[in-house]
Protein backbone atom coordinates (compact mmCIF):
# COMPACT_ATOMS: atom_id res chain seq x y z
CA UNK A 1 0.00 0.00 0.00
CA UNK A 2 2.88 2.43 0.62
CA UNK A 3 4.49 1.25 -2.35
CA UNK A 4 1.06 1.88 -4.31
CA UNK A 5 0.82 5.54 -2.87
CA UNK A 6 4.58 6.71 -3.85
CA UNK A 7 3.66 5.46 -7.60
CA UNK A 8 0.55 7.61 -7.60
CA UNK A 9 2.49 10.40 -6.38
CA UNK A 10 5.21 9.94 -8.30
CA UNK A 11 3.26 10.04 -11.58
CA UNK A 12 1.57 12.53 -10.13
CA UNK A 13 4.39 14.85 -9.72
CA UNK A 14 5.47 13.97 -12.77
CA UNK A 15 2.74 15.07 -14.47
CA UNK A 16 2.68 17.71 -13.14
CA UNK A 17 5.91 18.78 -14.52
CA UNK A 18 5.99 17.28 -18.04
CA UNK A 19 2.49 18.47 -18.89
CA UNK A 20 3.26 22.33 -17.85
CA UNK A 21 6.90 22.03 -19.74
CA UNK A 22 5.54 20.32 -22.56
CA UNK A 23 1.62 20.65 -22.64
CA UNK A 24 -1.00 17.88 -22.59
CA UNK A 25 -1.57 16.78 -26.33
CA UNK A 26 2.34 16.54 -27.12
CA UNK A 27 2.46 14.21 -23.48
CA UNK A 28 1.98 10.76 -23.53
CA UNK A 29 1.20 8.17 -20.67
CA UNK A 30 4.64 6.71 -21.45
CA UNK A 31 6.15 10.12 -21.61
CA UNK A 32 4.78 10.55 -18.18
CA UNK A 33 5.22 6.90 -16.59
CA UNK A 34 9.11 7.36 -17.92
CA UNK A 35 9.60 10.87 -15.73
CA UNK A 36 7.87 8.94 -13.01
CA UNK A 37 10.40 5.93 -13.65
CA UNK A 38 7.31 3.29 -12.84
CA UNK A 39 6.35 0.92 -15.60
CA UNK A 40 4.09 1.96 -18.28
CA UNK A 41 1.36 -0.55 -17.21
CA UNK A 42 1.26 0.88 -13.87
CA UNK A 43 -0.44 4.28 -14.80
CA UNK A 44 -3.85 2.64 -15.53
CA UNK A 45 -3.52 0.92 -11.78
CA UNK A 46 -3.66 4.67 -10.54
CA UNK A 47 -5.47 6.91 -12.90
CA UNK A 48 -8.63 6.04 -14.66
CA UNK A 49 -7.50 7.86 -17.86
CA UNK A 50 -4.80 10.82 -19.20
CA UNK A 51 -7.78 13.24 -18.43
CA UNK A 52 -8.39 11.93 -15.28
CA UNK A 53 -4.53 12.60 -14.30
CA UNK A 54 -5.23 16.16 -15.84
CA UNK A 55 -7.98 17.25 -13.79
CA UNK A 56 -5.98 15.70 -10.68
CA UNK A 57 -2.58 18.10 -12.57
CA UNK A 58 -5.13 21.01 -12.22
CA UNK A 59 -6.11 20.95 -8.68
CA UNK A 60 -2.26 20.29 -7.52
CA UNK A 61 -1.13 22.97 -9.60
CA UNK A 62 -4.10 25.07 -7.84
CA UNK A 63 -3.31 24.35 -4.49
CA UNK A 64 -0.05 25.45 -4.64
CA UNK A 65 -1.26 29.26 -5.82
CA UNK A 66 -3.83 28.86 -3.39
CA UNK A 67 -1.21 28.51 -0.83
CA UNK A 68 0.77 31.16 -2.38
CA UNK A 69 -1.94 33.47 -1.85
CA UNK A 70 -2.17 33.44 1.93
CA UNK A 71 0.71 36.51 2.29
CA UNK A 72 -1.88 38.01 -0.21
CA UNK A 73 -5.12 37.49 1.90
CA UNK A 74 -3.79 37.48 5.49
CA UNK A 75 -0.06 39.14 5.39
CA UNK A 76 1.36 42.63 6.66
CA UNK A 77 0.99 45.57 4.75
CA UNK A 78 -1.91 47.71 3.39
CA UNK A 79 -4.09 46.23 0.76
CA UNK A 80 -2.47 47.75 -2.80
CA UNK A 81 1.22 47.23 -1.12
CA UNK A 82 -0.17 43.43 -0.72
CA UNK A 83 -1.67 43.20 -4.32
CA UNK A 84 1.81 44.96 -5.64
CA UNK A 85 4.29 42.39 -3.93
CA UNK A 86 2.13 39.39 -4.80
CA UNK A 87 1.92 40.22 -8.48
CA UNK A 88 6.10 41.03 -8.32
CA UNK A 89 6.60 37.51 -6.85
CA UNK A 90 4.18 36.01 -9.71
CA UNK A 91 6.17 37.71 -12.30
CA UNK A 92 9.73 36.06 -10.59
CA UNK A 93 8.43 33.01 -11.80
CA UNK A 94 9.11 33.38 -15.55
CA UNK A 95 12.30 33.97 -15.41
CA UNK A 96 13.25 30.96 -13.68
CA UNK A 97 12.09 28.83 -16.95
CA UNK A 98 13.39 31.22 -19.80
CA UNK A 99 9.80 32.13 -19.78
CA UNK A 100 9.25 28.72 -21.35
CA UNK A 101 6.65 27.68 -18.84
CA UNK A 102 3.56 29.80 -18.10
CA UNK A 103 1.25 29.39 -16.36
CA UNK A 104 -0.23 25.71 -16.62
CA UNK A 105 -3.77 27.35 -15.87
CA UNK A 106 -3.49 29.38 -18.85
CA UNK A 107 -1.70 26.70 -20.80
CA UNK A 108 -4.56 24.37 -20.60
CA UNK A 109 -7.21 26.90 -21.09
CA UNK A 110 -6.07 27.66 -24.44
CA UNK A 111 -5.14 24.08 -25.02
CA UNK A 112 -7.86 21.71 -23.70
CA UNK A 113 -10.88 23.75 -22.95
CA UNK A 114 -12.79 22.69 -26.24
CA UNK A 115 -11.13 19.19 -25.81
CA UNK A 116 -11.78 18.04 -22.31
CA UNK A 117 -14.85 19.34 -20.08
CA UNK A 118 -13.41 17.79 -17.23
CA UNK A 119 -10.13 19.80 -17.54
CA UNK A 120 -12.03 22.93 -18.04
CA UNK A 121 -14.10 22.64 -15.13
CA UNK A 122 -11.05 22.00 -12.80
CA UNK A 123 -9.33 25.25 -14.64
CA UNK A 124 -12.77 26.90 -14.16
CA UNK A 125 -12.95 26.47 -10.81
CA UNK A 126 -9.19 26.97 -10.09
CA UNK A 127 -10.00 30.66 -11.57
CA UNK A 128 -12.52 31.43 -10.03
CA UNK A 129 -11.19 30.90 -6.75
CA UNK A 130 -7.90 32.98 -7.51
CA UNK A 131 -10.30 35.86 -9.35
CA UNK A 132 -12.14 35.69 -5.88
CA UNK A 133 -9.20 35.93 -3.63
CA UNK A 134 -8.09 39.16 -5.79
CA UNK A 135 -11.07 40.47 -6.28
CA UNK A 136 -11.44 40.54 -2.03
CA UNK A 137 -8.00 42.58 -1.46
CA UNK A 138 -8.58 44.78 -3.87
CA UNK A 139 -12.20 45.28 -2.27
CA UNK A 140 -9.63 46.06 0.95
CA UNK A 141 -8.05 48.67 -0.89
CA UNK A 142 -11.36 50.48 -1.96
CA UNK A 143 -12.64 50.82 1.69
CA UNK A 144 -9.18 51.75 2.69
CA UNK A 145 -9.34 54.80 -0.15
CA UNK A 146 -6.61 53.09 -1.95
CA UNK A 147 -8.27 52.41 -4.79
CA UNK A 148 -11.18 54.34 -6.20
CA UNK A 149 -14.64 52.96 -6.10
CA UNK A 150 -16.07 53.18 -9.61
CA UNK A 151 -15.72 49.63 -11.23
CA UNK A 152 -16.17 46.72 -8.48
CA UNK A 153 -13.65 44.81 -7.13
CA UNK A 154 -15.07 41.57 -8.73
CA UNK A 155 -14.66 43.21 -12.21
CA UNK A 156 -11.30 45.07 -11.79
CA UNK A 157 -10.05 41.45 -10.11
CA UNK A 158 -11.09 39.25 -13.16
CA UNK A 159 -9.74 42.01 -15.65
CA UNK A 160 -6.60 42.16 -13.62
CA UNK A 161 -6.44 38.32 -13.65
CA UNK A 162 -7.04 37.98 -16.92
CA UNK A 163 -4.59 40.75 -18.25
CA UNK A 164 -2.19 38.87 -16.59
CA UNK A 165 -2.45 35.45 -18.00
CA UNK A 166 -2.11 37.48 -21.04
CA UNK A 167 0.58 39.24 -20.45
CA UNK A 168 2.56 35.60 -19.23
CA UNK A 169 1.20 34.27 -22.72
CA UNK A 170 3.23 36.98 -24.35
CA UNK A 171 5.93 36.24 -22.36
CA UNK A 172 6.36 32.80 -23.91
CA UNK A 173 6.37 34.15 -27.43
CA UNK A 174 8.63 36.93 -26.81
CA UNK A 175 10.94 35.31 -24.32
CA UNK A 176 11.35 38.89 -22.27
CA UNK A 177 9.59 40.61 -19.20
CA UNK A 178 8.78 43.76 -21.11
CA UNK A 179 5.10 42.14 -20.83
CA UNK A 180 5.02 41.75 -17.23
CA UNK A 181 6.65 45.14 -16.56
CA UNK A 182 4.14 46.82 -18.88
CA UNK A 183 1.27 44.70 -17.05
CA UNK A 184 2.72 46.48 -13.89
CA UNK A 185 3.01 49.53 -14.71
CA UNK A 186 -0.31 49.62 -16.28
CA UNK A 187 -1.82 48.17 -13.33
CA UNK A 188 -0.58 49.95 -10.76
CA UNK A 189 -0.82 53.45 -12.45
CA UNK A 190 -4.03 53.28 -14.39
CA UNK A 191 -6.19 50.50 -12.95
CA UNK A 192 -5.55 50.19 -9.49
CA UNK A 193 -5.75 54.07 -8.25
CA UNK B 1 -0.12 22.79 -61.95
CA UNK B 2 -3.88 24.25 -61.52
CA UNK B 3 -5.10 21.13 -59.56
CA UNK B 4 -1.89 21.27 -57.82
CA UNK B 5 -2.11 24.82 -56.47
CA UNK B 6 -5.86 23.90 -55.44
CA UNK B 7 -4.97 21.20 -53.53
CA UNK B 8 -2.52 23.41 -51.27
CA UNK B 9 -5.28 25.90 -50.86
CA UNK B 10 -7.76 23.36 -49.74
CA UNK B 11 -5.06 21.62 -47.13
CA UNK B 12 -4.14 25.52 -46.07
CA UNK B 13 -8.14 26.56 -45.22
CA UNK B 14 -8.58 22.89 -43.81
CA UNK B 15 -5.60 23.31 -41.38
CA UNK B 16 -6.47 26.78 -40.34
CA UNK B 17 -10.17 25.59 -39.65
CA UNK B 18 -8.93 22.15 -37.50
CA UNK B 19 -6.34 23.13 -35.99
CA UNK B 20 -8.18 26.69 -34.65
CA UNK B 21 -10.52 24.47 -33.54
CA UNK B 22 -8.73 21.23 -32.29
CA UNK B 23 -5.31 22.95 -31.48
CA UNK B 24 -1.93 21.84 -33.20
CA UNK B 25 -1.18 18.40 -31.28
CA UNK B 26 -4.51 17.39 -31.43
CA UNK B 27 -4.80 17.41 -34.89
CA UNK B 28 -2.85 15.10 -36.98
CA UNK B 29 -2.09 15.57 -40.66
CA UNK B 30 -5.00 13.22 -41.68
CA UNK B 31 -6.95 14.76 -39.98
CA UNK B 32 -6.11 17.71 -42.15
CA UNK B 33 -6.13 15.86 -45.35
CA UNK B 34 -9.51 14.25 -44.59
CA UNK B 35 -11.36 17.95 -44.20
CA UNK B 36 -9.21 18.88 -47.33
CA UNK B 37 -10.50 15.80 -49.17
CA UNK B 38 -7.46 15.16 -50.47
CA UNK B 39 -5.33 11.88 -50.23
CA UNK B 40 -3.26 11.80 -47.22
CA UNK B 41 -0.35 11.02 -49.21
CA UNK B 42 -1.03 14.58 -51.10
CA UNK B 43 0.32 16.40 -48.02
CA UNK B 44 4.00 16.07 -48.64
CA UNK B 45 3.94 17.54 -51.69
CA UNK B 46 2.59 20.86 -50.49
CA UNK B 47 4.49 20.95 -46.91
CA UNK B 48 7.59 20.32 -45.77
CA UNK B 49 6.28 19.49 -42.25
CA UNK B 50 3.31 20.04 -40.06
CA UNK B 51 5.05 22.68 -38.63
CA UNK B 52 5.99 24.03 -41.66
CA UNK B 53 2.01 24.39 -42.55
CA UNK B 54 1.74 25.72 -39.13
CA UNK B 55 3.65 28.72 -40.13
CA UNK B 56 1.74 29.38 -43.03
CA UNK B 57 -1.54 29.14 -40.92
CA UNK B 58 -0.44 31.65 -38.73
CA UNK B 59 0.29 33.72 -41.78
CA UNK B 60 -2.73 33.77 -43.35
CA UNK B 61 -4.68 34.12 -39.69
CA UNK B 62 -2.43 37.27 -39.02
CA UNK B 63 -3.17 38.69 -42.66
CA UNK B 64 -6.81 38.37 -41.65
CA UNK B 65 -6.36 39.92 -38.65
CA UNK B 66 -4.51 42.58 -40.41
CA UNK B 67 -6.81 43.67 -42.97
CA UNK B 68 -9.71 43.84 -39.99
CA UNK B 69 -7.66 46.56 -38.78
CA UNK B 70 -7.76 48.55 -41.83
CA UNK B 71 -11.20 50.37 -40.43
CA UNK B 72 -9.18 50.88 -37.02
CA UNK B 73 -6.17 52.61 -38.55
CA UNK B 74 -7.64 54.50 -41.20
CA UNK B 75 -11.28 54.94 -40.94
CA UNK B 76 -13.37 57.78 -40.01
CA UNK B 77 -14.00 59.02 -36.68
CA UNK B 78 -11.58 60.08 -33.27
CA UNK B 79 -8.79 57.41 -32.71
CA UNK B 80 -10.50 56.55 -29.50
CA UNK B 81 -13.75 55.63 -31.38
CA UNK B 82 -12.40 53.67 -33.78
CA UNK B 83 -10.42 51.51 -31.17
CA UNK B 84 -13.60 50.81 -29.21
CA UNK B 85 -14.91 50.42 -32.45
CA UNK B 86 -11.85 47.89 -33.24
CA UNK B 87 -12.52 46.09 -29.69
CA UNK B 88 -15.92 45.96 -30.22
CA UNK B 89 -15.81 44.21 -33.49
CA UNK B 90 -13.45 41.82 -32.10
CA UNK B 91 -15.84 40.56 -29.14
CA UNK B 92 -18.20 39.92 -31.72
CA UNK B 93 -16.49 36.85 -33.46
CA UNK B 94 -16.59 35.23 -29.55
CA UNK B 95 -19.83 34.43 -29.33
CA UNK B 96 -20.57 33.00 -33.21
CA UNK B 97 -18.25 29.44 -32.12
CA UNK B 98 -19.83 29.56 -28.30
CA UNK B 99 -16.58 30.97 -27.36
CA UNK B 100 -15.02 27.51 -28.25
CA UNK B 101 -11.99 28.17 -30.02
CA UNK B 102 -10.45 31.89 -28.69
CA UNK B 103 -7.58 33.43 -30.71
CA UNK B 104 -5.66 31.46 -32.64
CA UNK B 105 -2.52 33.05 -32.33
CA UNK B 106 -3.16 32.95 -28.07
CA UNK B 107 -3.76 29.57 -28.75
CA UNK B 108 -0.44 28.47 -30.32
CA UNK B 109 1.69 30.95 -27.65
CA UNK B 110 -0.07 28.64 -25.04
CA UNK B 111 0.50 25.42 -26.79
CA UNK B 112 3.99 25.99 -29.53
CA UNK B 113 5.84 28.67 -28.01
CA UNK B 114 8.22 25.81 -26.31
CA UNK B 115 7.73 23.38 -28.79
CA UNK B 116 8.37 24.79 -32.74
CA UNK B 117 10.28 27.67 -33.16
CA UNK B 118 9.22 28.45 -36.67
CA UNK B 119 5.72 28.56 -35.04
CA UNK B 120 6.93 30.92 -32.25
CA UNK B 121 8.68 33.31 -34.68
CA UNK B 122 5.36 33.65 -36.58
CA UNK B 123 3.35 34.31 -33.60
CA UNK B 124 5.70 36.67 -31.98
CA UNK B 125 5.46 38.49 -35.66
CA UNK B 126 2.00 38.91 -36.09
CA UNK B 127 1.85 39.84 -32.53
CA UNK B 128 4.31 42.56 -32.64
CA UNK B 129 2.32 44.13 -35.76
CA UNK B 130 -0.75 44.00 -34.14
CA UNK B 131 0.70 45.84 -30.91
CA UNK B 132 2.01 48.34 -33.70
CA UNK B 133 -1.37 49.00 -35.17
CA UNK B 134 -2.57 49.33 -31.68
CA UNK B 135 -0.19 51.68 -30.51
CA UNK B 136 -0.20 54.10 -33.25
CA UNK B 137 -4.21 54.80 -32.96
CA UNK B 138 -3.34 55.02 -29.56
CA UNK B 139 -0.89 57.45 -29.94
CA UNK B 140 -3.09 59.29 -32.06
CA UNK B 141 -5.42 59.33 -29.21
CA UNK B 142 -3.00 60.92 -27.28
CA UNK B 143 -1.76 63.63 -29.82
CA UNK B 144 -5.86 64.82 -29.91
CA UNK B 145 -5.93 64.77 -26.03
CA UNK B 146 -8.45 61.96 -25.54
CA UNK B 147 -5.95 59.42 -23.76
CA UNK B 148 -2.95 61.16 -21.18
CA UNK B 149 0.72 60.78 -22.19
CA UNK B 150 1.77 59.37 -18.51
CA UNK B 151 2.12 56.05 -20.18
CA UNK B 152 3.99 55.38 -24.01
CA UNK B 153 1.46 54.06 -26.26
CA UNK B 154 3.70 51.55 -26.81
CA UNK B 155 3.16 50.26 -23.83
CA UNK B 156 -0.33 50.85 -23.08
CA UNK B 157 -0.85 49.23 -26.79
CA UNK B 158 0.93 45.78 -25.81
CA UNK B 159 -0.48 45.74 -22.25
CA UNK B 160 -4.33 46.28 -24.15
CA UNK B 161 -3.68 43.42 -26.58
CA UNK B 162 -2.04 40.90 -23.94
CA UNK B 163 -5.00 41.75 -21.72
CA UNK B 164 -7.38 41.07 -24.69
CA UNK B 165 -5.92 37.58 -25.17
CA UNK B 166 -6.25 36.83 -21.51
CA UNK B 167 -10.03 37.90 -21.70
CA UNK B 168 -10.39 35.74 -24.60
CA UNK B 169 -8.76 32.73 -23.14
CA UNK B 170 -11.29 33.13 -20.20
CA UNK B 171 -13.81 33.42 -22.26
CA UNK B 172 -13.14 29.81 -23.41
CA UNK B 173 -13.21 28.32 -20.04
CA UNK B 174 -16.17 30.06 -18.32
CA UNK B 175 -17.70 29.84 -21.97
CA UNK B 176 -19.23 33.67 -21.54
CA UNK B 177 -18.54 37.32 -22.79
CA UNK B 178 -18.02 38.09 -18.65
CA UNK B 179 -14.39 38.36 -19.64
CA UNK B 180 -14.57 40.85 -22.87
CA UNK B 181 -17.37 43.17 -21.24
CA UNK B 182 -14.41 43.22 -18.24
CA UNK B 183 -12.08 44.14 -20.72
CA UNK B 184 -14.23 46.72 -22.14
CA UNK B 185 -15.07 48.48 -19.17
CA UNK B 186 -11.58 48.76 -17.52
CA UNK B 187 -9.91 49.44 -20.62
CA UNK B 188 -12.23 52.49 -21.81
CA UNK B 189 -12.73 53.68 -18.44
CA UNK B 190 -9.30 53.68 -16.35
CA UNK B 191 -6.70 52.62 -19.23
CA UNK B 192 -7.84 54.95 -22.23
CA UNK B 193 -8.91 57.90 -20.11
Amino acid sequence: MAQKTNVRERLLAAALETLHKNGFNATGVQDITEAAMVPKGSFYNHFESKDALGVEVVEQYAAKGAERRQTLIAGAGAPLARLKAYFKSLNQLGPASGFSRGCLLGNFSAELSSQSPDIKGAVADALADWTKDIAQVVAEAQQAGEVGRDIPAATLAAFLLNAWEGAVLRTRVDRSAAPLDAFMKVAFNKILT
